[in-house]
Parts: structure tokens; sequence; C-alpha cells
């Protein structure tokens, strides 16, 4: 019977990763549909197809050398020595945290859409989820001694609490938000954002439903994103779950008031509250977490408008303030509403999650920085004038999006 | 040993209950979608974020009051006493659970659609997620001593047999179709659904694609919605499962074969088979739910055509006949077929079912006259002409489904 | 606490069959999404009421006699003896099997589309799904002794191997492509494909956006359709998982190369590296996989092109080199990458594989030809001319994709 148990354990957590990542592959379907949505029509097919592409690119790049670079294993063994121990699990964790890695490239195809490259963007997507992303998740999650568990040094200056993200606030979220932020920067605002004098002309979007689909998508698959961020079914935690739910919650009614209504930071305040709360949503109350949410949903709704009417950044889906600002926020977040006094779980460090949070940021705008500055002096990064007034669909996939409709005078 | 067979089985449990949850998360996303398909253009954005919203606003009232009436469970309390008991089984628990009460917001908003104010039905939302839907549940299932397991009154006069719902056609659906008719009936049709001589003039859906992608969204979550129902993975019974499957399948074939193959009613009648089923899908043979799931769509067919075209009430999705009355059916058609001399477990009693279902009915139609007389005299209910005519759309989001169309000459 | 480690691991069975089940069930509504995006708006209903139908057709007979005659289970017993082993996992176990058959109907019907009758093909539909799967199906997997593990005269002329299908390259999609491909050759092309010099002017498609859902529907529930044919938790393998993932990121990225950025064959790219790796999924390596699903999606790119420029055959969806021919490239594939001098983990043959693929081809050609031949003699298999140029739509539904379309001069 112990052996049942034992098996029993094993492929409870096997199938538990699986679930996580395809939850979390479904994700990708949100990041792609969200895109479609908010983006010009003629630029609708380019935004499905970059970010399948893209995902494939990060699977093939973080099989062969991230997940290596992050925690030490190496894939190229028989297939009999990968499903030796425990069923395959390494397998299947691997399929888990790659469905993170990829999340780098999706949140920048949001930010740099309509106007950029496609080929170099792949590049630079195989760049980050081969190397800038695994580095620092290594620290956080794997074997390179820094930021994680495994930096005394750290430790030693926190009180022996390390930088704690439970699902990737920091990770993830913001690590993309900011790579994304110098990209949009160094790539320019697309043509006719601002009119000759400066003035604000802002773009409308193409289609609310398919914007609303793909957040749903990406917020029934978060939950598997934060949940299975467990890595083992004895693991679960109920508290992740009601966290992430809470925090969505708490994202979408603040959203809903400050924009007085507005569909698209409505939909964007749920993933808002849920980059937010993936740091601590192991750690916080459910109440505490609802704040969270809500106030990366306030860090949103003005951070959009300050970051495109101010700072004059064309940002398109807002990605710097959704997955950047608020994935940090989430981070520091974490290190308060954590704190048992508050009705957290505790053992969280308030130094610890700054520290952590501003090394992601240093570290996603020194390599977003001097990847894009590079690939620009080699290849360019961004279409030509031209180009870009026909649209990424009919340039570089020859299909527009509603095919049909040129060519029939009724449809 | 022990221990790890103990935190398998509650790890489990909590694993169960949150993919349950999820999946009916997403059956939101579902009603979402069979709105903007239904309503007209003009309508899309309103019925997406109605959605968003009231569930939001049920999760955080249920969270607070509602959970609490039904179930005597106090949230209040310090993450780490959350967590002290199964790894926070009871948040899970919770979140699937709030997934059926926001069904009720989410069931009325398709009969209200295209002419209710929007924050009037979101009070509306927080005061039926509150306080009526707890009162009923807390019957049925939880710690209130009426119609349900504790209720020694209705076991007397039943041969100790108490009202059986064990997925909630008449918790759940009937309650939120009933109240619904009562909010339909107050609000009154779209202007142009009868003409100046009562002619009734049908107006057209929008969208049949997202009609059946809401369609699809609802079908696949609502196997989370019955078989997680179980509440223990111990508890799961295939029977559950392909019960749903058969009365989703006589739903579809009836409906095309009254409907005469209309697009409309066969991807509804899937939905009426799985609101029929839920009360006795642990209880009725395959066959059985065949027969439950057929009959229901044979009344959701012919009920939404006397309903529209004899009653004059317009009821835009009809969730009246769909969840009210093949809720109302389902709770019954518990006590036919679940009867050992039709193949079922037994254990069911007919009178009893008919007591619950009726009780059902005559509470949601007590609560939802005096809610919306209240806030009809109160704020009002109904937009304004000529709000009516521009749409909820740019009436309350300042924004179209398809804003790009607006403003340039070709798309 | 014997009984309750029989209890988790009864119930474990019947939540892993029902998870399978459901997201093989959503690959349906990908099957139907697909369609509705690459056939003609006047076609897009039509291919949403096909699917639903046919899927509910395809219940009731395999629940009567199919998965009978594959499997030799009766469930004309009442429901306490349905339920009285293992809490009902036989009927998950029916249901998961249930999705596999009803694809056959969904395969051919991406390929008749648009000029198929709907009563006949729902007959034939039924005949499939009743008998022709069924019987191969009970070879490989059930209890007849030929091909599989109980064919001792193929065992004895292959070194004692049988033939290897563990998700379906060969019993599913290769038997639906292959169906389909006489159908559609006897259906003959749709009126306009070539022109009265027989010049190729291909017909666009309607929608990318709804082409790539039906594509992401269908590529996450095939996680479902691979690691859940385990048929048990204690059986899940880590490594079927991967393998899936490697042949669909495999498959993406030749369609990419190869159709030039192509957005139709990018996302069915993916599609093609799924289809193959069904068979071998739990045998190769997973950079196997990745070649496995690259060639997959090169035989997909130009076969279709073959299909369509040279051979004329009217394929609308390119069913027949993507589920055909890639499907029995998936089986054969299995006896060469599966073999421990390529990574795999051994125990495949080479001939066994061969011979069933080829059996396969030739039971579907076999069947089809006789079932499509007789309903063509006896009702008819094609449109009129005149409903073929009206479409489907309003032909078969009388009603049209986008109704209010019609009915007001702006939207």
């Amino acid at each position: 019977m112990e052996q049942t148990v034992n098996t029993l354990s094993n492929s409870g957590d096997v199938l538990f990763m699986m679930l996580g990542a395809v939850m979390v592959f479904a994700m990708h379907g949100g990041f792609a549909f969200l895109e479609v949505g908010t983006v010009r029509r003629k630029n609708q097919v380019n935004a499905l197809v970059k970010i399948l592409v893209d995902f494939s690119i990060s699977t093939l790049i973080y099989f062969c050398v991230g997940y290596t670079l992050a925690y030490g294993i190496n894939f190229f063994i028989p297939a009999k020595d990968l499903m030796a121990a425990n069923q395959g699990y390494e397998l299947v964790h691997f399929f888990f945290l790659l469905t993170f890695a990829a999340a780098i490239p999706a949140i920048i195809s949001g930010g740099i859409a309509e106007r950029a490259k496609f080929w170099t963007q792949a590049v630079a997507a195989g760049i980050f989820v081969g190397i800038t992303y695994p580095l620092f998740e290594g620290m956080v999650w794997g074997r390179i001694s820094l930021l994680g568990q495994n930096d005394s040094w750290l430790a030693q200056h926190t009180g022996g609490i390390p930088f704690h993200d439970y699902a990737g606030s920091v990770v993830v979220h913001s690590m993309g938000g900011w790579i994304a932020l110098v990209a949009v920067v160094l790539l320019g605002p697309r043509r006719g954002r601002w009119d000759h004098q400066g003035r604000s002309t802002p773009i409308p979007i193409s289609n609310v439903p398919f914007l609303a689909l793909g957040s749903w998508m990406l917020c029934v698959g978060w939950f598997g994103f934060n949940v299975m961020s467990a890595a083992s079914i004895q693991g679960i935690s109920g508290l992740v779950a009601i966290n992430s739910l809470m925090a969505m919650v708490g994202g979408i009614l603040v959203a809903l008031v400050l924009s007085r209504n507005d569909p698209g930071f409505i939909h964007n305040g749920a993933l808002a509250g849920l980059v937010a709360i993936c740091a601590g949503s192991d750690k916080v109350h459910p109440l505490g977490a609802f704040i969270i949410g809500g106030i990366a949903a306030a860090i949103f709704v003005r951070g959009f408008t300050w970051e495109q009417e101010k700072l004059k950044i064309d940002d398109v889906l807002g990605v710097w303030p959704l997955h950047g600002i608020c994935g940090s926020w989430g981070g520091i977040a974490c290190g308060i509403f954590g704190q048992e006094v508050l009705g957290g779980m505790g053992g969280v460090g308030f130094v610890a999650q700054v520290v952590g949070s501003f090394a992601a940021i240093g570290m996603a705008i020194v390599f977003s920085f001097t990847v894009y500055k590079f690939l620009d002096l080699m290849f360019g990064i961004r279409l030509s004038e031209e180009e870009e007034m026909i649209g990424s669909d009919l340039v570089i996939h020859k299909l527009e999006s509603l095919p049909e409709d040129r060519t029939t005078s009724f449809r």
C-alpha cells in the first residue's frame, strides 16, 4: 500500500503541474485576444501570430538553455531517464515554468504593437527567454545565490528573510513590463498618435468583445498561474486561490469607479489586480488582497493616462503600468500586507521585497536597452512608414483579419 | 504515511473545489458572451461590463454577508487561522459557492438587457446575493432548518425524505429565473418590441458566433458546476458527469427538432438540459437525464415563444423559461426520474421536490417584487427613452463595441 | 486507512477521466470556431450547429451501440449498478472516449463545409460513430482481437510487438481524415472554386480571429486528449505532456517558415504537430516530438497546396492532409522515433506501425465510399446550386451569422 500512496502522491504532482501548465498556456491565447481587440483591425492577424510564434520560440530556447540556466537541469538524455523520476515530474515542471517565461515576450508584444518588425522581435524574445528571464528567475526560485532563499548576504541584511515572490509579480510581470517600457520608448510612437502640434489624438481600439475575451482567458488561467505555483499538490493553498479572486475583484471595482465605467479599464483592472497579487498570494489576508488589487487598478488607470498624456509614451496595451508598475507594486505590497499585524501569514520582509522589486527593474532596463539598441543598429526594429500605414497584417502576413470582406461587395 | 494520506486527501479536496470554482467562474464569461451575441450591437459592451461588475459586487457581498448567513462561517480572522484547517479548504469552498451565488445577477442580466439602469441593477445584485439567495441556499444546503436535511417538519410530512437539489436547478437557476421574470415585467419591453398596434416585431440578435461562444463556455464549465458539487474529491460521481452530458445532448436534439434547426434555440437548448439536470444529476439514470434534458428544451422552445408572443413579456435572452421554468422542472424531475423504479438511485421524494421547487418560486417573486419596486421608486430602474435609443454602450460606457469602425471610413 | 487510499485512488481516476473528457469536449468548440473562421460568412451558423448536433448524435449512438461494440459494456442497467464499481468510473471513461469518437464527424465537417446537406451528414455521422470507428477502436484499444494487444497473428509477425497508438493519431485522426477525403471527392468542389477554364480561384476565408480562437481551443484541449489517454491517474506521464507541447511548437515553427508567415497555416501547423504526436506521445523523446511535429506541418503545408492545386480537391479546411496524412504519419513516426536508439522509450515496432496505419486508411476508404455512395443514391448528399449560392445559414437555419446587420442600415 505504501507504493500506492507514493504513486498517488507522484501522479498527483504531475497532474497538478500539468493542469497548471495548460491553464497558463491558455492565458497566452488571452494575451493574443487582448491585443487583437486593442489594436486596429489592420494589425489583428499580426497580434495572433506573434503570440503563437514567440511562444514557440520561447519553448525551444527555454528547453535548450533557459531552464538549465535557472535550475541546472539537462533534458538531453534518453526519454527513459527523463521518465525515471516521479513519472516525468521534471518535464511538466518545465512546461509550467515555460508558460511563465513565455509571458515575457507576450507582455512586450502588447506594448510595441502596430509598428514593430516581426523577426527582430522574435530574436529579442529568444534572448529574453533564454538569458535575461532565467537569470533573475534562477536568483529568486532557482540555483543562483542572489535575492532568493540561497542569498545569505541579503538574508543577513534583512533579518534572515529572503525576497519572496510566490507566483511572479516581480519575476514575470514586472520583468516583462519594464523590458517593454524600454522597447516602446526606443521604438517611438505609432504614426498619428500625436499630431503635428504634439496634441494627443488617441487611436481607437478595434473590438471590445475580443478585448474582453482576452481578459476572460487571462483571468481564468491566472488561477493556474497562482495556485499551481505551489509546484506540488500537497502544497496547495486555498488562500492563494481566494486572494487571487479578491485582488481581481478589487481591481475591477476600483477601475470601474476611477475610469467612470470604461470597458477597457475595467477588463484590464482585473488583470492589474491579478498582476499585483502574485507575489503575496500565499501571504496576505483576502481583505489585504482586495486592497492590493484595488490599488493596482488605481495605479493602472492613473498610470496609463499619465504615461500616455504626460510622458507621451505610446504603450499600446499599457503593459508598463499594467505589468511593470503593478508588478513592482505587488512585490512591495507582499512586504506590507503579508505582515501578521495586517492579518497576513508573516515571514516576509519589507526591505527584502523592495530590494528584490528594484533589482528586477534595474536588470530589465539594462538588458532591454542593450538588446534593442543592438537589434536596432543591426536590423532595425521598426516597420517603415509605408508598412505601418498599410498595417502589419498585409505587410507581414499577406492576409487581413476579415479576408472575405475585401473581395465581396456585401458581407 | 498516515499523515501523507491525510495531506493527499485534504489537498485533493482543495484542488477539487478550486478546479470547480474556476470552471464555474469561466461560465460567467459564457453568460457575458451569450448576452453579447443576443443583444443589439449598441448594448454589447454593457453586457460584458455588467457581468464582470456584478460578479465583483457579488464576491464582496457574499464574502462579507451571504456565506456567513448560509453557513455561519466568518472570514474576518487572521490568514493563519483561515489556513489552519485543511489547507484553506473553507476558502475554496467559498469560492466555488460564490460562483453559484453570482449566477443570480448573471441570469437576471440576460432578461433585463438593453434598457435597465446600470447602478440600480448593481444594487439589486448586491441584495439578492447578500440576502435572498443565501437564505434559500442556507435552507437547502446550509444551516437553516427548512426544506433541507435539517427540516424535521418537512421530513415528517414526506416520509423522512428532504428536498434534494444536488447542484442547484432550484437553488440557483429557478431562483435567478423567477427573480428575473418579475424584473422584466416591472421594467417593461424594449422600445419597438411591439409596434403601435401591439403587433410583435422581434428585434434581431447581433452575433450568432458570440452567442455560440457563450453557450460553449457555459456548457464546458457546467461540468464543474455539477461534478464539483460533490464538494470533496472522495464524493465524486461518474454518474453526475454523464447525466450532465446526456441532459445537454437531449436538450440539443429536442431543440433542433422543435425549432426546425434554429441556432439560437439549439445553443440554448443545451443550456436548458443542463439547468434541468442539476438537481437530480446524482440520482437519475443517464437515459432519465436524456429525457429530462429533452423535456427542458421543449419547455424552453415552447415557453420562450409563449412568453414572447402570448404573454408579451420582453425577456431578451429568455431567462425565465430557460432558468426559471426549466429549473423548477429540474427540481420536480428529480423526484420522478430519481425513483428506483425508473432506474434511478432512489432516496428522493416527489412531494418534497414539489414543495421545494414551489418554495423557491414564491420566495423569488416576493423578494424580487419588493426589491425592484423599492429601487424603482427610489432611483428608477429603466434608462430614459433617448438613452435606450442611443444604446447602453455609448450612454453608460462612452464606448461602442467596435470603436474603430466609427472613426474610419473603411475598416 | 486502506479504504481511504482505495477511495482516493478511485476518485482520482474518476476526476482524471472527467477532466480529460471536459477538455476534449471543449475541443469540439474549437472544431466549430476553426470552421466558422475558415468558411464564408454565409455558412458560419451552419458550422456551429453541425458540430453541436453531430456531437449530440454521436453521444446517443456511441452510448447505445458504439461503446458496447468496442468494449463490451452495457449501460442499460439501473443507475445503482452503474455506480457500483469505482464511483462510476466506466461512465466517465465512456464520456472521455465519446469525445474521441465524436471527433470523426467534426473532422469530416471541415472538409465538406459549405455545400453538404445537413441531415444526410447527420446520418453519416451516426453510422461512422456507431459502427466504423468502434470497430477499429475495438481492435486497437478494445476487445476485438486484431492489430492491438490481443492480435496474436500480427504480434507473431512483428516480433511480439502490437500496433501502438497511445492517443489516436491513427484511430481518431487518420480515420476521420481519410473518411473525409472520400466524402469531399464524392461531393465535388464548391461552386466557383475553379473557374470555367479550370483555373484555381481560391475562396477567401471569412475571419482570422475566429479561426485562431478555434485553433487555441483545440490546442488547449489537446493536452487532455493526450495526457488523459493514460485512463488512470496513476498512469499519468509527464513525457506525454511535454511531447505534445514540443510537437505543437515544431508544427508552428515549420509552418511559419514554409508558409512565409501565413496565419492560416501557422494556426493549423500547431494542430498538424498535435495530430502526429498522439500515437507516440508516450514513447518518443521531446526532441523526437519536435521533429515529428515539424514534419507534420511540412506535410500539411505542402500537402494542402498539392491537394488543392494539383489534385483539385476542394477540402475546405484541409482535413485530409491535416488529420488524414498527418495522422498516418504519426502512426508510422511512433515506430521510428519511439526506438531506444533515437532516445525513445522502445517497445514499438516499425512494421506493426505501418500495418496499423495502412489498415486504418483501407478501412476508412471502404466504409466512407459505401456510406456516402449509398446516402447519395438514397437522399443526395449535396445542396442544390441555388441553396449553395444563398448559403447554408439562410437555407438550413433561416438565420445569418450577423442577423442585426441585415435589418439596420447602419450598425
